[in-house]
């Protein structure tokens, strides 16, 4: 281990000999060195009005984090919604290879089968595809970009915004949480959601409201079958994955919350970590990237140890 | 829809008053409707020398494109290892999510279970992670890549060069099939396998051999549970999907092949359907991005109707 890392090293210093000799560098540390090292003041405890439980399958669990910053009105119904367990005994009705699963009421387009609105939900709502970036903390990466002018992190979102005076908004990466539309850009109110469980669709950016992200569970929500239909859609209901319920965080009693942190995307430890993977320099690698695209970037989620009681 | 269409069309005009009117601009053809109309040159049928037919799991098949005008001496290994039979009976031992499934031995790396390479399967080969970029017919995409200087395509595979006449290698988007390797560069000798299921991650490119793409099959990959381990390992060996067999298509009876067709990179349908993703202008997109990610571009396969007997 010891040796490749001096081969890596003694190369760089061949390759590009006006930096500063191998001996000076300090020893590199992996992406995991640094987030487990991380101080205290590098995580967060993520609001529980914020949260979203989803259990669903055979005893699955989901938690989501909600962007209120990037879509307030959105959120405020789906708060409403999940208060009114309107999403108990719905389920996940379609899941498209590469793409996307979207989960609610799959007659949502049939009225005559349709589950009613809770009445303190609002019918109808506006786009929230973009924001004004003002007011907004963004922490950019410097790495270019095809989508966007600039791409970086909200409070741990992945966002992208075209000037820092101009409009911010979130980008479609794996776990993103966006509400589903029809043609209409007004016809959201975030009763069909969708996660993002294939290679980053960008192209959704901008075109459609993004509510939060998935800090839990990814690994059982992108193994759902693929559905035969067009669009990843089930031919058989029988396919569909059902949701036992989804829970706002702050509804749920204090002793079965998880204590779940999440790592600040301004910290210092959090740009390290990605560096690290910007350019990796452990044995494995010969050439590191010197590149790393937003969507390859994790923002770490832990569970805080409980306190002895 | 005709509606929708005409909205977006005026909106564009309006906003870029010096374009062409709309009335004389060519209606937009959604990627699939180009796909669905290309004339038959725009495909092309793979040799049955460079694919793999892996049956594994319950039922399930995939099939494979070898590359080995990235990696002839990788590939050659693995067209005897497929004569000899030597997966059959082995297992998908690992699948981390997001990123990749690993298949083969599960028990290579100890000598005393590990199953024995066919005595014409080369027991070491060189690394072939890049490759001259001469002689290959490298179709490239105007947008720009973070990762490497030009990107595009070569018969089918998505890949990325420096320059003309420098090197070239296969960019590890969804579905790519490599080489697994420990830390020295030329460890890989083709018996142990991975394929890309998760956000593209590019940081392999030039690291590692690439040796091919999966055509068929993808759905079932993608959906294997996550193993426990880290790197998705699995704890518990009953969780390993078994591998039936994995045939070289050349060797199966030509009654029980698939008359695969994929279309060419090079074909001027396939850039249209590319730019068409590009620059979607169908009712649904407020907003078209203006670009798109290699890894963002799937390359249509589909099965040729038989013909009548």
């Amino acid at each position: 281990m010891k040796n490749h890392l001096l081969t890596v090293a003694l190369l760089a210093a061949i390759a590009a000999p006006t930096t500063l000799i191998a001996e000076e560098k300090p020893a590199y540390r992996s992406s995991k060195e640094i987030i487990d090292a991380a101080p205290a003041s590098a995580w967060r405890t993520p609001v529980p009005e914020n949260l979203l439980y989803m259990e669903f399958g055979e005893g699955r669990l989901a938690i989501i984090e909600l962007a209120p910053q990037f879509a307030p009105r959105h959120v405020e119904n789906i708060r409403r919604l999940a208060r009114g367990g309107f999403w108990d005994g719905t389920s996940i009705y379609r899941s498209q290879d590469n793409f996307v699963v979207q989960f609610g009421d799959a007659a949502a387009d049939e009225p005559a089968k349709a589950k009613p609105i809770p009445k303190d939900v609002a019918q109808k709502l506006p786009a929230e595809f973009k924001r004004s970036a003002r007011g907004l903390a963004f922490t950019a990466i410097p790495d270019h970009d095809g989508w966007a002018a600039e791409v970086g992190f909200v409070d741990g979102f992945h966002a992208a915004r075209n000037q820092a005076d101009g409009e911010a908004w979130m980008t479609h990466c794996y776990g993103l949480l966006g509400a589903g539309r029809g043609n209409a850009p007004d016809s959201s109110i975030g009763a069909e959601l969708y996660v993002v469980t294939g290679q980053s669709p960008r192209a959704l950016d901008g075109n459609i409201t993004s509510v939060g992200r998935v800090l839990r569970g990814m690994e059982f929500l992108s193994v759902l079958p693929r559905g035969p239909e067009p669009l990843g859609m089930y031919t058989d209901p029988a396919m569909h994955t059902p949701i036992n319920r989804i829970r706002l965080g702050s509804e749920i009693p204090a002793s079965e919350r998880l204590q779940l942190e999440v790592m600040r995307t301004d910290a210092p430890s959090f740009a390290e970590a990605v560096e690290a993977r910007r350019n990796r320099r452990d044995a494995w690698y010969v050439q590191p990237a010197g590149h790393i695209d937003l969507c390859n970037i994790s923002v770490p989620v832990r569970e805080k140890a409980k306190p002895r009681q």
